[in-house]
This record gives C-alpha cells, sequence and structure tokens, in this order.
C-alpha cells in the first residue's frame, strides 16, 4: 500500500512538471508571437493550451484517486491538495496565453509593444511563471518567495503601460482599437503573474503547512 | 457514519448557498458603484470579498474532511469535487468585483458607462450568476444550460464596448486613462461571465456525471 502511494505521489510529481512545462513553453510562444519573431507560434500556444487543459484533467483523477485511496494526512494531504489547487492556476495561465495569441495573431504590434515596454512587462512574467515552476520542482522556498515579491513588479509595469497608451504614446503607431489590445494584452500578462504568485503560494503553503497572508 | 455523512453534505452545500449568496451581492453592489446610486457600497464589496475568501478556505476543508473521512463514491464524490471547483470561480468573481469597485470607487463614470452599454453588461453578468447559483441550489440542468447559453451574449456586449471605445465614443465625457478604465471594468464583467459559466458547467458535471464539451 505505502508503496503503491509512494508511486503515486512520484507520478503526480511528474505530471505536475510535465503541465508547469507546457506553461512556461506558452508563455515564452506569446513573447515570440508578439515581437513578431515566429508568427506560427501562436497555433502552437493554442495547441498547447489543449494539451495543458487535458493534464489538468488527467492530475485532478490522480489527486482524487490519492484522496480515497490513501487518505494521506500532514505533508503528504498538503502536498496532494496544494496539487489540486496549482493546476487550477496552471489551466489558467494556458487560457491566458491562448487569449494573447488570439488577439496578436492578426495583427502586428511589435513596434508600439516595444514602445511602451509591453516587451518588457511579457519577459517578467515568463521569468515569474519559469521560477514559480522551478520553486515546485525543487520545493524550495526562497525561489517560491521571489516570485510572491515580483509580483509587484508586474504590477507596476502593467500601471506603466496602461499610462504610456493614454498618453498618445502609441498614437502615430496603431488605431485605437490596436491600443486597446495592447491594453488587453497588458492585463493577461498581469494576471498570468498572479497566477505564477498563487502557485509559488501553493508551494509555499505546501512547504510551511500554513497559508502566510500578505501583509 | 451515514448519518455524519448526510450532515456534513448538508452543511457543504448550506455553506455553498451562503457563499453565492455573497457573490450575487458583490456583483449587485458593482452595478450600484458604476451607476453612482450608492457610493458606499464599494466599501462593502471589498469587505464582503474578504468573506468570500474566509467562505472559500472554510468550504474546502469541509470538502477535504469529508473526501478523507467518508471516502464518498459515485455521484457523492461528484458533488464534493464539483464543489472543490465551484469556490475557485466563486472566489474570483468577488476578486473581479473588488477589482472593478477599486476602479470605480475615485471616478464618477457613469454617464460613459450608459453611453457605451456597459450598464446592461453590468445586467446580464448579474443575471449570469445569479442563475448559476440558483442552478446549483435547485440542482436544475435547465437553469444551468441557460448559463453556458448566455455566455454569449455577454462576450458580444465585450467587444461592443471594446468597439464603442475605439471609435471615441466616450471622447466627449472622460478623459483616455477613464476610458481605458472602462474597458478594464468590461473586461472584467466578461470575466465574472466565465466564471459563472464555469460554475454552471460544475453543476451540469456534477447531475450529469460528465463534463459537457463544447463545439
Amino acid at each position: 500500500m505505502r508503496e503503491l502511494f509512494q508511486k503515486q505521489l512520484e507520478q503526480l510529481h511528474t505530471l505536475l512538471i510535465e503541465m508547469g512545462a507546457l506553461c512556461e513553453q506558452v508563455i515564452e510562444r506569446t513573447y515570440l508571437v508578439l515581437m513578431a519573431e515566429d508568427k506560427k507560434a501562436a497555433a502552437e500556444i493554442m495547441e498547447k493550451d489543449e494539451i495543458i487543459d487535458m493534464k489538468e484533467r488527467e492530475i485532478e483523477d490522480l489527486c482524487l484517486k490519492i484522496l480515497l485511496q490513501q487518505q494521506p494526512v500532514a505533508s503528504d494531504l498538503r502536498r496532494v491538495s496544494a496539487a489540486l489547487k496549482m493546476i487550477t492556476d496552471m489551466e489558467r495561465i494556458g487560457d491566458q496565453a491562448s487569449d494573447i495569441a488570439e488577439i496578436i495573431k492578426t495583427s502586428n504590434l511589435k513596434a508600439p509593444a516595444k514602445e511602451i515596454r509591453l516587451n518588457e512587462m511579457a519577459k517578467a512574467t515568463m521569468q515569474m511563471v519559469k521560477e514559480s515552476i522551478d520553486s515546485f520542482v525543487k520545493q524550495d522556498l526562497e525561489i517560491a518567495q521571489k516570485v510572491i515579491k515580483d509580483d509587484d513588479i508586474v504590477d507596476n509595469l502593467f500601471l506603466d503601460v496602461r499610462g504610456q497608451i493614454a498618453s498618445g504614446l502609441t498614437d502615430d503607431l496603431v488605431s485605437r482599437e490596436e491600443q486597446l489590445d495592447l491594453l488587453m494584452i497588458a492585463k493577461y500578462y498581469e494576471r498570468i503573474g498572479d497566477h505564477a504568485t498563487n502557485i509559488a503560494e501553493w508551494v509555499e503553503f505546501s512547504i510551511l503547512g500554513q497559508h502566510v497572508e500578505e501583509e
């Protein structure tokens, strides 16, 4: 019984790493699409988002199976319930990457994105997602807490981008409709930052055994 | 044991209804704040959002307790796992209502909101949240499926609002920054519609025993 349990936990760990890697990949591709380096990456994002959705179901089923068969306690229970929560955030990251791809694939927003530093925002978010997954894989509290702190950077970048669009910085580059698209893309990145933060908070919970409330 | 189980399931049902009612209340209040009918409702939204967060934790704990103590199967297991998922969507509804309140409380957006039919969008979303909770309380498949269908209405309203802002309809009424705020509010309502749809889909899953995939 204990042996099966260990095997199931390892399987869960592997699946989460796979799902996390997919999240990293889709975010990275949004950047490539945004910077017009790779237009066909948009289609790949949609495909990978579907795989992310399937992984979520698979992990959910495994977690429920573990809960029912093994009735884990203490740190094992925390690990399984943290997994159940994390996958919701990972799934949303996939969705939001798809939303970004959907907006960009028809228009060329590279120049205005650079002008308002949306490219920097994309990079900062990419980093956060990467590190949140990393903190889980390595069960590393320090990395998790860095991610939680970095969310402020992305939040501030969002306000910058918004201010720059409002001030008319992109007026000569793109239509007003496209300016609103830029704002939406920025908002999606900001949300992705929130989800990376949530993942890091679940890692923290799983290690420390409690939710750490923000001041 | 069976008696305790029934009691726990009833408790879960009651807690979900309470959390759902809070979600309805916060959405309703965003409308009041937006329409400038009740400025102090913004503070109430923040307060209620905190209670929603606490309810989420409480329900989560109860669900895990039920899973571990009772090892439910079939429809009972579906009910508990649907509950675990639904509360995530309810919690986000609270968050997004807070985000809307945060934007509106400092500015007066009533006139432009009416101009671009954002008030209609708010009303349509309110209806969806109300009915998604209703479908859960009554375990009514028909209401759930109506909510899932209505999501298109809210999605289209979002595109309308976006188009109207882009076309300059609110240019004479508010600053550009405030126009971007209007777009963000519209986006939050659109997301709330998505969450209501998710809740309805979980009700559907819990009744039918499977996920119904959208075409």
